[in-house]
């Protein structure tokens, strides 16, 4: 596998309290899209109902910031639209919708080979940074959908779990907390999970993982301990096979 | 399909803030029980890692109420246990793991066989309330384990969202509420969802659903509106396939 080339940014969430769609994260877009030229972005807008209202969002915020934006779903051939693509953009919704989309449309390995192989830069958002990790299994959604696999584009070979947050200790819910779901996962697969909480996200450019944002991010290990990374921090160990 | 035996009790959680464990639904236990006088349950632990653990936590529930409680895990053949049993109590966990293992040693059908033909009774809490709906697509779990399927048991012809509760809406977290994610299974599926919240459950007579536990229960309907019901509302109409 030729990671050299590797350019992607796997956001928490396009959300961040106080500030617009994306705003946070406008910085870490340029600096990502600028490394490799891109003006156009393909947008894959699967893991939402409405492809066109969801489009017209992102365009609505990486526009003003001199980006066009393309909706994947209005192409005629999609892979030719993927291969032909700068970049592409793959947003937030229900994670199992997404992937499922992907499947049946036929467009995982594919996905797979642009991004690793030919250097394809990714942008993913939440259930869009679920999709790029090895596996689905540590998203927060609801299975409204069910996909034929759990696995996913393996862009990087670790599991996220987007909009990360500790459980409010003082709630009487007696649900689980975010962290023994994650630790859950971990004792049935033996993989680190990267809680990313929002306005953070990590960086990849070839075979090198950076935390980005203001917030820690916390390392559920796979031997059941956990450690906390701070903004900035090299992760790059975890992309390590 | 004879419904005329149906004898389900349908628990949000086994665990009520400021209760031991189980002792909230006590006396609906007990009634459930005693309607078929039964004197032993065949407890079905796979929802959690540690069977035995768990059975003897619901033991140390059960027996002092006179019910003794067997771990179906113990059993050297898991039909023959099922279709000898009085009762059968799945307990929650991780609902896909629970899934997963009814579909792999092939206790689906059978299952629901016992409960809507031969009038097995059964208990579910949370996962195992979930197991017993017409699909696990409404679980809060982490999905942690693929399933080949989401369809369930089918006891009941509705899907129930156990754990039910408000989003605070003071929050700043920008991951989706509860009740988002509901209405995001409707849009999919255009089948009703009752929130049952912790404390509360659904016992099912026959073809007679009734809502137990001092709090109102949450039904969200397939045409996308909403109504609360207050404790020993009839929802029998719910049972309507």
């Amino acid at each position: 596998m030729n990671v050299g080339t590797r350019n992607l940014l796997l956001l928490s969430s396009s959300r961040l309290h106080g500030h617009g769609y994306l705003e946070h994260a406008r910085s870490q877009l340029e600096e990502l899209f600028n490394a490799k030229n891109v003006k156009t972005v393909l947008f894959v807008p699967f893991a939402l109902r409405d492809h066109d209202k969801y489009t017209a969002t992102v365009r609505a915020a990486l526009q003003p910031w001199g980006y066009a934006v393309e909706g994947l779903h209005t192409k005629p051939d999609f892979g030719q639209a993927l291969r032909e693509a700068e970049a592409i953009f793959v947003g937030g919704g229900n994670t199992f919708v997404l992937l499922k989309q992907l499947y049946e449309l036929q467009l995982v390995e594919l996905m797979r080979e642009l991004v690793l192989q030919r250097g394809l830069t990714y942008v993913g958002s939440s259930a869009g940074t679920n999709v790029a990790t090895r596996s689905i299994h540590t998203t927060n959604d609801m299975p409204v959908i069910h996909p034929p696999s759990f696995e996913a584009l393996g862009l990087v070979p670790f599991n996220i779990n987007p909009h990360y947050l500790e459980t409010d200790l003082n709630t009487e819910h007696k649900g689980e907390t975010r962290d023994e779901r994650i630790e859950e996962f971990i004792a049935y697969h033996g993989r680190p999970v990267l809680g990313l909480r929002e306005g953070t996200s990590v960086r990849i450019q070839g075979d090198k993982a950076t935390l980005l944002g203001e917030r820690h991010a916390k390392l559920f290990k796979a031997d059941g301990s956990s450690l906390e990374y701070a903004p900035q921090a090299d992760l790059s160990f975890l992309l390590q096979p």
